[in-house]
């Protein structure tokens, strides 16, 4: 058993932590820090923990923390760094769900965040924390970046094409339909019921901020400089995430339709988390509701000479705190699945 | 381990069986039947369960089924009554979801079923698998009837006033509610997302099958013929059903709100899945959505000095499947929150 | 032609008298305000007028509202008592959609809204809109205090049952269901998409502003005060309410379902906007959707000498923006249904 | 006044042109058929319809058809083909809201639609009947085949980028999303509300009927073969269709926001139903939910050289019937709003 502490939990990345790690087998949840919420009880922020989370928020605080194995920041961007470092001094890993220690380039995370960053240093040493990718380095990180939402399925979705440098890494275009607790937990009337629902439409075609980290993930992967347009929309629902990938093969390429499974299906054939479908089946974000499941199909459309990719993931777990919870049993060499042996919620 | 099959899991409260069996520590799935689907894997029926169950469907055989410990029926009404006698012969014990062996009263159930019942002697034998008032018949039974979903919210809900001889059972009105889930998996134009989805409606107004079993329950509780004017309402949402309870006070009687909650706590105090919301809190279907719980409020209107009880449940959940699991489990000598000790999905 | 102004339309029944008036045959929209959004374009804070509209919004300004025949007031509580004497006396009419005029009581008001009443000398000559009671004031009206939404759907359906003396006025019941559009467009965690769909509550359990107004209503129906048990609910969806209302037959009197169908059916028979359904047909609110229209159905329960009625109307339309637009129909001789004349969405 | 006609009017795409066509002030709405419900009153089908439509079902006849100016077959592909040249023959002029005679190459339709073709003659005569293209065309013709919900969209999304030869035609994209409505009212497992909601799932990935009527007009506006990806999602929402369209830009050739920009507005600046949007703004499907607008967005990514168009409809408005009775205000003359002048309902 490992104590646990979460900083900031009164979102949604920090219940989805709470269900998570309230049923973990390996873990005791020690600390939850809220600023606002200090002495109140978890579970009355949180109706659905009553019976499984005895805990009160408690006020931030270093000592209290330090106490923990392991501490997740469930916190808005630019809080974690300024205070990891601190953290970390004491032997206490950090797993930040935020975006701060995501990007390398410090400047053009500053640029994105609109921030100085109170802590480049981390940067260098934090590793991005998507286990199909960086497994091995994870084990032994200290501080794991996690992926967002939009990024773990977007990538999970090119990384074979691009490994295999199969496509032209020069017009890959990312059409990402997201739901609305994407927003978080957070009062603003574009996310009202009222506003959201029987709707759909897309934002942040002039730029959002998880195209970076997408870009420096699939660049990685290419050995090259990707370049994608991507294309979130806000989709009438409360979780999932379905990203359908476009990607034009590379001039004087030749691929199949059983060349492209083949091909997914041998990435992702150790892969706990990534569920290639049988040829012909097409995911649905319902299929992984509640689940760490990322699923994955490829087709070819040979008229137009175009790989399509369609991943699905509930974005609050594989996309956020299910993902943040892998990283930390392969941190510890705990199972890979401990506490996230879940079956999605159907119907 | 006990070996379990299901009979009939092509709906919704079979997925929901088998998402609770496959992960539950004292079970091994062994026999999962359709006639229809017989060859097919259940996982393709069920994509949420890809990876947790391996089972193809199998065609209905005693001979398998003999071979489990336990049985449930996921069927329509019916079917049960017309093969239990020679499953139970065989010495496996049933959990019939259906309501076959609900009604004591095989006259009145053939009334509301419009069918002769197959099987009479075996509903005298059949323990009502309500644990909250049957918990030691149901560790002893050869064969429960699991209660409907609109009786097990009702039934908790006006248990404690009727037991304690507090309010009129004359006059009792259960205003219900009910997620779209309540009507199966079968095509059917009123529950079309376009139909059903944005609205929301009264039906059975002129009479409800759960009606008859409801009062069953709630006169074996007041210990007098008791009369309820129970609507059902189809509201637009998948799972849930909350279930808002009049009860005008007996002549004579007086209450106050702090001696109708204490009455309700003391009543649930052990129970594992019926948690009394602290006094002045209000339960939603979300609170339980995937769990077993059912989650009561009890207020008192001085005005018009009538009880008010909310109660909220997974219709899926406490309301069938999760159920039938708890009632396995004091039938087995499990642990009673085995397999069951889920937290809600939130949001 | 008359010229039309409208208080505050920033929120919902704003938008909502909006859609009605641009299409009106008879009004020219003339002025729009909001001290917000003072200069902007309506049409850019409500996308759906995009070419039905071109007016900016505009800072209250009495000369520029005495300029025309009729003013909306779409303003929260306690804002039309402040200004309505002031514009009143240059002979513009009101219709006023808040709740400063809707209680007679002074001191009954008071204690509900929580703020001392500016104007009780208005209250008094204030008109309550509800043309199914009160067409003939109407139509004489300087100044309408439009109807509630839940109180409008509640009344409508009690009012034959009291008109008649036919139940125990006692021990009303009004079990209320309303979309989260009744909580106007304001960012509130509770409202979040995330936070509403796919679950309903119950709330307002001890105590709703819209009690001691229908209460009132009733009461001046009954010709004896009135008592109510009044539990309205949140609902998945963005509009609609549907009460479904329960009252015992007073002692002694006895009633069938076929008297009480044509009680109805008379009562309304002449009315252009409540609309009682054939006897066994039940209201949806997706009937209603857009519409002016009150549909009601009635029902009598035997077993315990109950009536049952149930009653569905657009909280926006017929529960605010719409029966605005029909009080003015009213006051300014136009046809009744002029400009109301929409036929309800569906699906 | 002209005499208005509708076989099948049984479905969503039946319910909206009667809407419309109840309330127009050009049109008398004399006979509405039905095999299976002859002889019932159309609102019992269609409740909202109550009060606005008297009219029962009649059994098709051509005789009675044939009194009429203008019938409209509201019935699914290879029904029209039968008798719309023996109705055509008595004078009266059609609008077939189905796929019979919208493709010209009629080997095509044949391998799409598995089916011979009942009247090969009458489609090269029929006019497709997208306005925007077609406008004087439509006014002559006698047989309009309308076009479909997702070919609407992507047409005049596509439609100025191909006229000016900006983009690479043989890779064009088309991300589509579509509420469930466009499924029709057919009770089928996989649009049930259980099913449907909460959830976003491509389909039709390896080939969907509306592709060959896209590329069909999108051809014909290129004046060369293009080639196109197109994938359609099943959306959580009842209405609307927003598609996102990719172009790569053609190699030699410089775009800017501000000239795609005009160019847009240019195309349409005398359509009354394409709102391209100012600069900046993006569509969501709520802005035209109940109207027959189609709202245009238009954007640049200067880094991977790609146009995104965005466009929003209503499915069964200007996707369907809206675009029907434009049409029918083309032919006969009337004002072309005439009908349409509906405000989206919001919220």
């Amino acid at each position: 058993m490992i104590k646990a502490g979460i900083i900031g939990a009164t979102g949604y990345t920090g219940v989805e932590l709470l269900r998570l790690l309230a049923l973990h087998p390996e873990v005791e949840l020690a600390v939850v820090t809220s600023r606002e919420l200090a002495g109140t009880a978890v579970a009355s922020r949180y109706p659905n923990l009553r019976g499984h989370v005895d805990l009160n928020y408690s006020s931030p605080d270093i000592k209290a923390l330090a106490d923990c194995d392991v501490v997740f920041y469930a916190t808005p961007h630019a809080v974690a760094m300024n205070t990891a470092a601190e953290l970390l001094a004491t032997g206490t890993r950090i797993i930040d769900l935020s975006a701060d220690f995501r990007i390398k380039d410090i400047a053009l995370w500053e640029r994105w965040y609109k921030t100085e960053h109170a802590c480049p240093k981390l940067v260098e040493e934090a590793v991005y924390g998507l286990p199909e990718v960086n497994r091995e380095a994870i084990a032994g990180a200290r501080l794991i970046a996690v992926p967002g939402c939009y990024p773990t399925a977007v990538q999970l979705g090119f990384l074979p094409l691009l490994e295999q440098g199969l496509v032209d890494s020069g017009r890959l275009i990312a059409d990402a339909k997201s739901g609305v607790s994407g927003a978080g937990r957070k009062a603003a009337e574009a996310y009202l019921l009222t506003e959201a629902t029987e709707s759909i439409k897309a934002y942040g075609v002039a730029g959002h901020r998880h195209l970076p980290e997408i870009s420096q993930g699939l660049s990685r992967a290419a050995g090259e400089a990707v370049k994608l347009t991507f294309i979130p929309h806000l989709t009438p629902m409360i979780r999932g995430i379905l990203a359908t990938l476009y990607a034009p093969v590379k001039s004087g390429t030749q691929v199949t339709a059983a060349r492209l499974q083949s091909i997914f299906e041998d990435r992702y054939a150790n892969e706990p988390f990534v569920d290639v479908l049988p040829a012909g089946e097409l995911p649905a974000t319902r299929d992984v509701k509640g689940s760490n499941n990322c699923e994955i199909s490829v087709a070819y459309n040979e008229d137009t000479d175009t790989v399509i990719v369609i991943a699905a993931e509930d974005n609050l777990v594989k996309g956020a705190s299910g993902q943040a919870v892998q990283n930390m049993n392969i941190m510890f060499g705990f199972e890979e699945r401990a506490g996230l042996n879940v079956v999605a919620l159907m119907p």
